[in-house]
């Protein structure tokens, strides 16, 4: 399952909007028949992948094990189900991960196996909870219709993003933004405001690390400022602006999810983060801490005032790892 | 060396001003003899405590080795000199976590132990570490004529320690200010300003961890605002005001350590916190992160204007342990 697992983490920047499967067949000694991941949505998923493996290295995969890092799909698609290609190979034993979200398969995959006499079982909760988190834009927008929401920013110690006038390049190191590629990587889309964009100009693509394609780029631009040249329009990959009359953030989140968008990465300024944060609709927290004091300078976000202390919304830390020189903090709500 | 130096930490709150050193005593198959640590000033050393106990238990060092977290002692203090001691007990062998920085002691206790014969080594550079850690605030005043300052501040995600109007009770949870009592016990001194005992009347002394001496606590008041009934003066322990003309930082820190204090633990407001930041003279900054957005509120220090961003003092991450809901970090001077 280990192994299957890093094959599904390949499959990041490549198969959205599907999900980041892998799958391994085993002879009855252990040994590996075949290996492969999802590939870029039409084309074929990772049981197909594993299988032609196979084949290429001249295995009989009849009696074998598949260990599937999330159950195979039992409908028809761009591509026909997994699940009959599984038991048309022979295969004997199927271990998967996790349950497909997909209410078009959900359970019904694993009974498919199982009516065709394929022994059936799933693994321990450390591989489906690595596998949920391959997965988790996925996830979220199986069950809930909409994008997971990562909102991305680089503070100081003290909580600043930028000096008063704004200059904010850079606060955290280099290792910390090739980081912060990687998870850009990740999403569906990547989306800011138009008063980063006017204040920085930032591009918001993935350079700093490998990637098969961009995420798509969005601009929330209410009142028309953006201008031609913006770099953000000019980087490769698809740029797209949401103008007047379109900013309102959950339906936003629900066009995106009817898009495909699993995971949308938020990278703005304290207005719209304050937006998302003060409207509920931020799921991870991707905080890059440098070990600076800025004193004076612009926050986070712009949040409605507080009442009391125990009204502020509390998150739950999911890891705290030193990258380069800075602290990137993970954070979900508790 | 790893029992020394666990019994070294135990001498925490105990012996300032005097270092905390613990010392092991093994027979030549490796068994221990006797073993202790520092009392409080003016009462026995690790060396002494040692001895004292493998004479209670009935068993004979002459040719044993002595483990030492510091180089032993060879001046007349308010003690004999341990060197002394150990050569007078017949001990054959002693290994030394580090020198002693007392230009009184600095290697010539190690010389006068040569001299009478005993095989000296020094242990590895992770023990030597792990003593000068336990005793970075007597290095400090050893080598520098004053305290190692720590200053020490709770803040949220965006860097607030309280809400615009001062309220602060309470950012962190109860486990992060048992942790910070800790900090607190280790110190000879904990300073606040007036601003704080203003606004918060808070006791700084030492209640939610066990501890055999409270710190000296010392208010700057430079104006003399002060009530009688702070509760800060009637903590047990004894509290000092630092009056008008009084309040220069460089002098006040060279005043401590010519007092004796070790650590300076700093729990201020962010007027007092910025004078100590801006002056340069922060050695250790321990800062307690709540996983909450505050928004508007107050800041960790009022530090002066920065230029450029590249102008902020960087700091080195030493650690980033989560302590409840909490993350504590701790970071010195890169």
């Amino acid at each position: 399952m280990h192994r299957a697992l890093a094959l599904a983490a390949q499959a990041i920047g490549l198969t959205d909007p599907n999900p980041r499967v892998g799958c391994v067949i085993l002879a009855a000694d252990g040994s590996e028949l075949g290996a492969g991941h999802t590939q870029p949505a039409g084309q074929a998923h990772a049981e197909i992948m594993a299988l032609r493996d196979a084949a290429a290295r001249g295995h009989d995969v009849r009696g074998a094990t598949a260990i599937l890092t999330l159950e195979p799909c039992s409908h028809h698609g761009r591509t026909p189900p997994c699940c009959d290609a599984l038991i048309g190979a022979g295969i004997a034993r199927v271990v998967v991960a996790v349950e497909d979200p997909n209410p078009l398969v959900a359970g019904q995959g694993l009974a498919r196996l199982r009516a065709a006499g394929i022994a059936v079982e799933l693994a321990d909760a450390a591989a489906a909870e690595t596998s949920r988190e391959l997965n988790i834009g996925f996830f979220s927008r199986m069950r809930r219709g909409r994008p997971f929401v990562r909102l991305k920013s680089a503070i100081s110690l003290d909580g600043r993003t930028a000096l008063p006038d704004g200059r904010s390049q850079w606060i955290t190191g280099e290792a910390a933004r090739i980081d912060g590629h990687a998870w850009r990587k990740r999403a569906g889309a990547v989306l800011t405001g138009i008063g980063t964009v006017l204040a920085d100009d930032p591009r918001l693509d993935v350079r700093l690390v490998p990637t098969a394609r961009q995420p798509l780029r969005l601009i929330l631009d209410p009142r028309g400022r953006l201008p031609a040249s913006a770099r953000i329009l000019q980087a490769p990959g698809e740029a797209r602006v949401i103008g007047p009359g379109r900013a309102h953030l959950p339906a936003l989140l629900d066009d995106l999810g009817a898009q495909g968008i699993n995971e949308l990465h938020v990278e703005a300024g304290p207005v719209l983060s304050g937006a998302f944060l003060d409207a509920g609709l931020v799921d991870e927290l991707l905080i890059y801490q440098a070990p600076v004091l800025i004193g004076d300078g612009l926050p986070l976000a712009s949040l409605g005032a507080l009442a009391a202390l125990a009204d502020a919304r509390h998150w739950r830390l999911v890891d705290a790892v030193p990258v380069g020189d800075d602290l990137r903090l993970r954070l979900r709500p508790a």
